[in-house]
Formats: C-alpha cells, structure tokens, sequence
C-alpha cells in the first residue's frame, strides 16, 4: 500500500488541515445512514465559493437529490457499479456546467460589464469556458466536501445526456459529475492507490 | 465591497486554514521579487497529488517556466492584459491536459489493469476524461500555491495552441492554463467580487 509523504515545513495549512484535506482524506463508496443536512451543503458553499474561475464567472449549477423519486430515478441513469452506492448514499449531488452563465456577469464581474457580450458572446467559446470553470468548481466542491470533515464519492460513470434533460429540464447546463457524500462506513475505502513521480508530472523551460 | 461570509461550525478545518485558502485567499496581479524554489512546489504537489481523479488518472503536466529565454517566448502568447504580469512573476507555470494519460493506468489503477484500453482506449472519450480530470488537477493545484502561503494568478488569456505547440512539442498535451505564482505585492488585489448566492447555484430533486 503507497504510503503518504511527508509533512513540509513549507506548508502553511496546519497538519489536521492537509490531513483532512488531502493526506489522509478518501474517496468512499458506503456511508453511514447520519444524513447531511442543507446547513452543511450551505456552509461548504460558503467556503468553496470564494476559490477562483474565469473572470469570476460561476457556471457550477447543483442538484441535490433528497428525495427517494428523484434518487430512483437517478439511480437508473448511474453505471452498473455507481447504482447501488449512489441509492444507498444519504446525499447524492448533480455537478453541471451552465452554459448561460453569462447572464451574471454584469453583476458578478461589474468592473468590465461588456464581458458579457464581448467575450462570452459566441456559444462555442462560452461552452468551453462553462467546462472549465465548472469543472475548477467541481474540484473546490470535492475538497469542501472534505472541508466538512466528511467524504465524497465523485463519478463520471453515468449517462451525461440522460442525467442532463432529467434534473436541468430547461436546456441550459450539462451534468459533469454525480457526488455521493455523508460519513464514510468503516471499509468504505481502498488500498491508497499510487501518484506520479514529481519528475513525470513537471518539468522545466 | 463583498463581506466574506461568516465561519460555520460545521467546517472542521481551522480558521487559518480556511483563510489561507479560501476565505482571504486572492488572486494576484503583482508579485514580490521573492522566489519560489522547487522544493516549495514538491511540497505543493505532494500535498495536492493525493486529490482524487476518475480511475486514478493523473493527466496534469506541468512546465515550470524559469529561463528567461523561455518566459519571453510565452510573453508572446498571452492576451495584452497577461503579458506584463506573466513577464514580472517570479515563477509562471503552465498546466496541461496528458491525453496519453492512461499509458500509466496499468501502475496507477492497478485494480483494474485493462482500464487503458476498455475504458481509455478511444482516443474521443480519452481527451474527454483527460480535460476533466486535469482540470479538477489544476483546481487542486491553486488550491496549493495558497497551501503555500503564496497566490495565484491563474489565466486562460492566452493562445493555447501556441503555447501546447512551444512547450509540450511532443504532440500529446494541451495547455489549459497559466498560473503565476510568488507572493504577493502590496496591491495586488483587486476588490473582492460578489458571489451567487446559495439559491441562484443549488436545487433540491
């Protein structure tokens, strides 16, 4: 089993922190049945909304899926090996990409208003700026999930389309990723599996 | 200018933590003439490296820019409003999407060896999962340079076929984003921008 590295003096974040979220934290696949509640989700929001994106633009659109039609639902959408952890999960999120987001530039980034037209006119370019900056987002959610001393079970395995007319009916946002979140059950995680090699990641120009 | 929200008792970070990362956290503009050292970017990815990706996948591939020779050919490629900062930053690195990334499945994913080429062997759906996890890789990663105590000006002002061509010539990456990186110098904030509120982002099924 890999093991975790070492502490660094150059880190600023305390210990519990980096352990919390990153060393020791884990993608689980069960949980226990304690729920999460609204105030929870509200008080991850309200840390991992300050994390930055694209001229502040903030294409991330969330369903919750609380109740047991909607879960149904959903569940006949996952891949084979997402179906039963994600019905069993106590909350699961639907992480989309809205590709008018745009329309709150005006009020979201107000130091260059035109933005709106001017940069994020075209479709194509704004599709392609909501996938990343979503996507940016999708990741500061996981680590708030973290943040909450809590764990999540990202999954890119389901049918995208589907998910997408189901839970954001009005056309307008792309489901990218489903999160399954609460308490991890005990034997809820795998064996840590390895990394990259500094040296195979970076290099120097 | 926007009031950070308040502190939740349901975050089980520290205050620090959650300051340097999030809450105080800013993108900067300007930078101290102070280095940053490889090892201080070690410590960053042995501390982001252990986030989670879909099937372990790790696509980020970063270039450190650190000639001079090599900070002007990438001066030439960024949008007007990039370039000076880009110029001045006592460090600039480049991530980029790996679409080859599954080449190390087999060590990285070891549970499920076939992955390569079951899941990752068509080239369309490769690039997909490779934009989205180096993607969420980059999250993680500005979420280290402020695990660092440092800041992030990340950008994505710039032409990335240029850039992909110049400093990942190999043919099989694609820059996504350039991020400064150093201290910050007295300034080099902008005002705080507004966020959606809780409402405008989530939805209950």
């Amino acid at each position: 089993m890999t093991t975790v590295t070492e502490y660094s003096d150059h880190i600023v974040i305390d210990r519990h922190a980096q352990d919390v979220l990153f060393r020791q934290a884990r993608t689980a696949n069960a949980f226990t049945s304690e729920p999460v509640t609204d105030e929870q989700v509200q008080a991850l929001y309200d840390l991992v909304k300050w994390a930055p994106t694209s001229f502040n633009q903030q294409p991330l659109r969330v369903v919750l899926v609380r109740s047991a039609e909607a879960r149904e639902r959903l569940g006949t959408m996952m891949i084979d090996n997402n179906r039963a952890k994600t019905l069993a999960a106590p909350l699961t999120a639907i992480l989309a990409a809205d590709t008018e987001f745009h329309r709150h530039l005006p009020t979201q980034f107000p130091v260059f208003p035109q933005a709106k037209d001017v940069l994020f006119g075209d479709p194509t370019v704004r599709e392609e700026s909501a996938l990343l900056n979503a996507t940016l987002q999708i990741a500061y959610f996981i680590i708030g999930v973290r943040a909450l001393g809590l764990a999540a079970g990202p999954m890119s395995g389901f049918d995208s389309a589907a998910v997408t007319k189901e839970f954001f009916p009005d056309g307008t946002a792309r489901a990218l990723v489903v999160v399954n979140l609460g308490r991890p059950a005990d034997g809820a995680r795998w064996d840590r599996l390895d990394r990259l090699g500094y040296e195979q990641v970076f290099t120097t120009a």
